[in-house]
């Protein structure tokens, strides 16, 4: 058996890229970086496709970054004249198939040849499908993105930014896209803005989209906008295009804010860190409690354990040692060692030990690694164990783009906050608010769906869940 | 730079394969025997799907039959009620995104999901498929399986058979597909007969669709017969099923019985081995020449040597040997070591010393590597080289899915045969006669389009040939 | 070109670990755990021994722990009743013939098969081993490990525990190994103790070695104490046996508690984080500076940025975002993009924007990589920024096991601390004086050579200096 | 289950290679070119080390010769201005450490860095090694060349030549080795030149030793001579020198005519490919019988065929087709279906049907394979089947560096002919005589001991088989 002794935390599904260069550039070079930078949001799979106008390449397959695109295979897309790119990590999903899943998709339409790479789900693409399979469409993959291309094939009297903006309006849901052909490139975000995309520029002029700003810095590009809910923008020889196709209310994923995002950045006009220092310090009013040292569960914590102990006064201190070769999968043999996965990645300093320790994580979705953790501390010593949580409890399924696991399996949907305090053995256990989190994060509208069940850009019919099922 | 130091003669493309069992079987190891049989067929990919009704999985990649499917990968497609699998082995072919264009080709369609198959070529593809292109289809992959599944597709009032034969009268060229369903298997060839395809019966009923007989033997099935000349046939519970969609006159391509097919079996009811004898004894009719001792090119001339010996009553011997290890890639660091292809893979025996050679080969293509065998025979101490083929000179490149090389690269057709001996060096040269290979193989008729350029199934329009150039 | 984006830091050359049962035990599976946990300490190469006490099973290979047991291998060396085993992970070095370095290194001698496992150097090894090639050994690899196990085999009159102990008082140097034959494992440091090695037992009774208390851990063993100094202890069926073979001043590395050692534990009686803590304590004292905001160099500068913080009253805030995939090689096609390696690994947050920050590091070795992160700092909007260092300047190579560069790239050897200050760009410079880190690490004495050049276990002769680079 | 599809023949262990150019040369590569002309010597690992007189790279592993040399590794041993070099390819063996094991062996000495590949065996290598170990000797592979090494470093005050001369009286065998300083080439063979090796010179001067005159003609050497039972050769500056260091009977292993060596070759001055011939010539003779076609068991039994229908007047034909890719690994997932591995590698061709066929084969070990082909040949409609071996039947163990199985598995040791016939189910079987086949052979003595159980240079004693079986 092989597992990954990864978090117990939601998984975003992808990050994606793009860059436009009105003069020969290194695209496929630059590319790397900038999925390099963005590796956090998917490991399972990255690819990206480089065109210079005539040829037009692809290379993607299962892997890291660095994994997939090794010396060999990162000369084959770079062409000397390249002008457009796009690329693409994913997170790791089960099934079969993972091979040909992986993007960016590239297709030959009446439109030449387009290469397409999305974040996020489509929840009405299997109803899509449905009509399109019966009106004699093929479909290769499971992948959201081959209902989005047929869509704009669909179009045959449309040109390629009308085609896609007619296939926007279809399309219900939480996404962000790139999109490529020979000579173009184009970004696209749900008119909800649920999942994030901005826009860059490097000193010589090439454009850069990506799902978050460290990937423009990677590229030596300044952060210039985000991308708006609704919006198409495209750019070729005459530079960046826009047209608002279809927007509504904003609502972000407060998640990027809580844990997907890196912390170097900002998403729609508010900074990553700080606002996860502000989750913190209102944790710290909100939740007070008397204790003698705030550890933060690392990475992740780190940006709220150091607002509530600003907020409470109470010393911050690194209580648990990461080990940094922990992301990588390793052997267990035994269905008992799965149990070692948590104390193989986290280990106790003597920071807490004979101490009142106030733990800080940014979410807990099951539990079960909190249960691990809290036993950790009190078996290094730890004379009280207060769990503070910079999110509210998860209660309801993401259909944006987030894998938190289905609704049985999330602890807080099913257990009462004393009842989770219970199970994973902590002496006091708080969550921030739902409208803490929204001060703390200020800024746009947000989605908070998994907290309160209501879905700005609605759900997939029950129907296609089972179906989805059926078609694997 | 790394080359494989091949042969110089015309290659075929695929090897296809299918299976139908009423009752639960072992088809993933089954297809895995299959396709071993028909590794000389296509060696630069492998895959295969397979279905036990409800679940379809497909393994496909670049390499060997053995290197594809090492044991984990077998693992992962053997159902343990499979009933319906089809697999296929591709020839070394150049281009970008070798990858995806592995086969079988797999699709979800408003008939279920598909697994297709093909050894050959529709010359009509670039026609079908821009059609379809202006009708919003997507073309993954430059693969002409996509272009026959999109036809099946498009019939959406049909069933999976009706719109199969629908799909091959749209089609022209000279193929041979096996096509599945998650409960049945199709077989079928063009209306020609051009690429060949038969079945096959195991003991316990299971049903076979290959290529060659050799697979049908490799998994303890039994010659059935042919596909016959534009015949579809299918596989369900209830049997074998049977229509003839568009027959015309039969012409399978004669290289099966010169060079691709394996001397172990017959096709069209003709026996390859006793057909290549047949060809060295009407060779050594049609042009006799006083020597000491008949030596084949290994493997491939060694039935036509046989027969030359026999008919001219000169001993046959063992004069090259030929290094087993030779078809594996091996580095070349410099130009001039490209010359070292033929030397690594050949060399001459004691058998030639002093001896007036008579070198039976099955075809000359470019005329390189008959010029260095002849070269080394010299060199070994033979006194006289002459040169006899068992295929007339072919002048013409084939559309129906043999990779002759264009044109302009096949010696014969701009040399004549006294200027081909000149430089290939021989003391005498020649080749069988188009009338005599007829009377060789005897049974069906035969396309001989590469020799003659009469053409059965038609050829590309120009114009598409260079498009296809172009949208590579 | 593919270069590491490693840190400019020194770098430990080992980590070893030994496992005795006296009962049958998983022993490769507990082995593979505690290597896992010790994987800082070296990324090049892994591998282990295991005997069942008839068996001898060894695997190594280049790679992480994860990369060379995968499930395949560790499985070849599970034995079911083994009863000993060691590890080793090595750190990255140059030349050739790598592979053949990987420890641990067996051998059969006339006291049977041994394996050995080492960490550190002997200076004297290359005196030793001319010694012994004019006396007709031989040497297959450049490995200290062998010079020690011809040491041993030497003594055809000794036992294995008496032979071992000969080959101590041998050799000089730093160092820490562990030994095993079919049925005994032995640990031994050297006079001085400059390398580590510890001591834990399991509830099952089974003895562990480990150049760390958090591989003890990771195999769910309780620390019992540091092999002492010139100790020899060996375990077998009657347990834990010690010898003092040669005791002397004890000099454990003080780059321990600077650097190497993971956080979460104790050398020598003295805590890990805690000295990290007093050492930043300590710099805030001797080197005070006004700012708004102390910023750890992650993760190494972390403890000691908590403690300057603490001292002075300056908030802790997290301003530079380490990318967790940073540590995977990844490729450079340009020796310009060399200048990313920081870049790809290290990106300030809004923490440092128009503030006074206080950026703390454990150690300054060539400076090129504290430039750039200065640099960093700036771009992001930094005001100022005052270096603090909790090591002393590094002025002396280390002979004992550690990498630290050449002299002369050594830039403390060469630069005054403000010329430093100059070259990296910082408004101060400050470094914790020797005396200072002394009393913040306390407890034992400490070797600080790489400070002072006091060797307290001699130099290798500059003429072997030479050889050894004659003859690899 | 992963299984070799291997024919049930005898298995030579080694081919050695070695280059000397007293002009820098291109030797990395031109090994290359050499070892894979040796490649059906052995296919498990494969090496070579190359010197410059300065650098003295390695590189080996397990695999192919084309599968360890891929570009990049062989580029790590292309040094500009090599002038020594010697190779290595290797038989499969069983064991674990076989990684270790692969050749040449590299050692620094006081005779400087020494690296040395040996075919062969030294039946009183165990004997020597105990000897060695008990005066302190190291061993760290199982491999006889680290015997010899340890020999020659013995010899302190001799020098290379002088010491390799001294460790050649002290061992006992059949071998044949190469041997190199930074600055000579050595080779060697035993006093009754059991293992053969051939000297060759190339155009520019450079001197060349093989096992087989094909690897001279890979990188365009002539053959000079074969090395004499029991010379010493090495080549320096000044050219070739010569010592005859104890020479006795010459029995030179006949199985390297019968099966082994390549057919474009001679050995001791007699061609392989006429004396195979000769060998079907003198069956013919010996054991006629009325039949309509003679069947080569392809490939190794092509010669003696030509010869048995020379002599007969039967005619040859290709009655058994032979799967070019047959000799890769392949999967066979149930214990029944290793029986597939004859039938995945030979299938009938239609030469057989109605037909009283000869089948002729060079050797039978075990007879599993023979039975098997009967059997297919039965199946494809052979009416009687005779079959003739141009070898005497197997009733000893080769002790000189053949794999010829236990002697309790060689079916001629407790089976009559008669026995074996039933056995194989033939309707008559042959061997050649002994006597038959030393006239066929012609030119020197031979060493037959696998047929008569008698051991021109001893065996091993039984003491020591023990041993060797412990000391795994």
């Amino acid at each position: 058996m092989i597992f990954d002794p990864a978090t117990d935390k939601p998984q975003d599904e992808c990050g994606v890229f793009g860059m436009y260069s009105a003069s020969p550039n290194d695209l496929a070079w630059l590319t790397y970086l900038g999925l390099f930078a963005l590796q956090h949001r998917g490991q399972e799979a990255a690819g990206m496709c480089v065109s210079d106008g005539d040829k037009f390449h692809v290379e993607k397959d299962l892997g890291l970054v660095t994994q997939v695109f090794d010396e060999r295979r990162l000369d084959s897309v770079r062409l000397p004249n390249a002008r457009v790119s796009i690329g693409h990590v994913r997170y790791s999903t089960t099934g079969s198939n993972l091979r040909f899943n992986a993007q960016p998709l590239t297709t030959r339409t009446n439109k030449g040849i387009l290469g397409l790479a999305h974040n996020g789900n489509f929840v009405n693409a299997l109803e899509v499908r449905s009509e399109m399979l019966s009106q004699g469409a093929l479909f290769q993959t499971t992948n959201d993105s081959e209902v989005m291309l047929n869509l704009i094939a669909r179009e045959s009297d449309l040109d390629l930014v009308e085609a896609t903006a007619a296939a926007m309006k279809r399309l219900r849901g939480g996404y962000a896209c790139v999109l490529m052909s020979r000579t173009q490139l184009l970004g696209f975000r749900d008119p909800h803005g649920v999942r994030p995309l901005v826009i860059g520029q490097r000193g010589d002029g090439a454009w850069v989209l990506a799902s978050e700003p460290c990937a423009l810095y990677a590229v030596g590009a300044r952060l210039i906008r985000d991308v708006l809910p609704g919006e198409l923008v495209w750019f070729d020889r005459e530079g960046l295009h826009s047209l608002t196709v279809e927007a509504k209310t904003p609502t972000p994923c407060s998640f990027e804010w809580i844990y997907f995002a890196r912390s170097d950045g900002a998403l729609d006009g508010v900074d990553i860190h700080e606002s996860r220092v502000r989750m913190g310090e209102q944790l710290a009013r909100e939740r007070p409690v008397e204790a003698d040292v705030v550890v933060p569960v690392p990475d992740s914590g780190i940006g709220a354990a150091i607002g509530y102990a600003r907020e409470s006064g109470i010393p911050f201190d690194y209580g648990l040692y990461k080990n940094p070769y922990a992301g990588r999968t390793f052997i267990a043999p035994t269905q008992e060692a799965r149990e070692l996965k948590v104390k193989m990645k986290l280990s106790p300093t003597s920071a807490v030990r004979g101490r009142r320790v106030i733990l800080v994580d940014d979410s807990i979705v099951r539990g079960t690694t909190s249960r691990q953790i809290v036993n950790l501390l009190r078996e290094a010593g730890a004379t009280e164990v207060h769990f503070r949580v910079s999110s509210p409890p998860i209660t309801h399924p993401c259909f944006y783009g987030i894998d938190t696991a289905a609704r049985k399996e999330l602890v807080a949907s099913t257990h009462s906050v004393e009842e989770i305090r219970a199970l994973i053995g902590a002496d006091t256990l708080a969550f921030i608010s739902e409208r803490g989190l929204r001060e703390a994060i200020g800024g746009p509208g947000l989605c908070g769906a998994c907290f309160t069940g209501e879905y700005p850009a609605g759900t997939p019919l029950l129907n296609d869940v089972d179906k989805l099922a059926l078609e694997v």
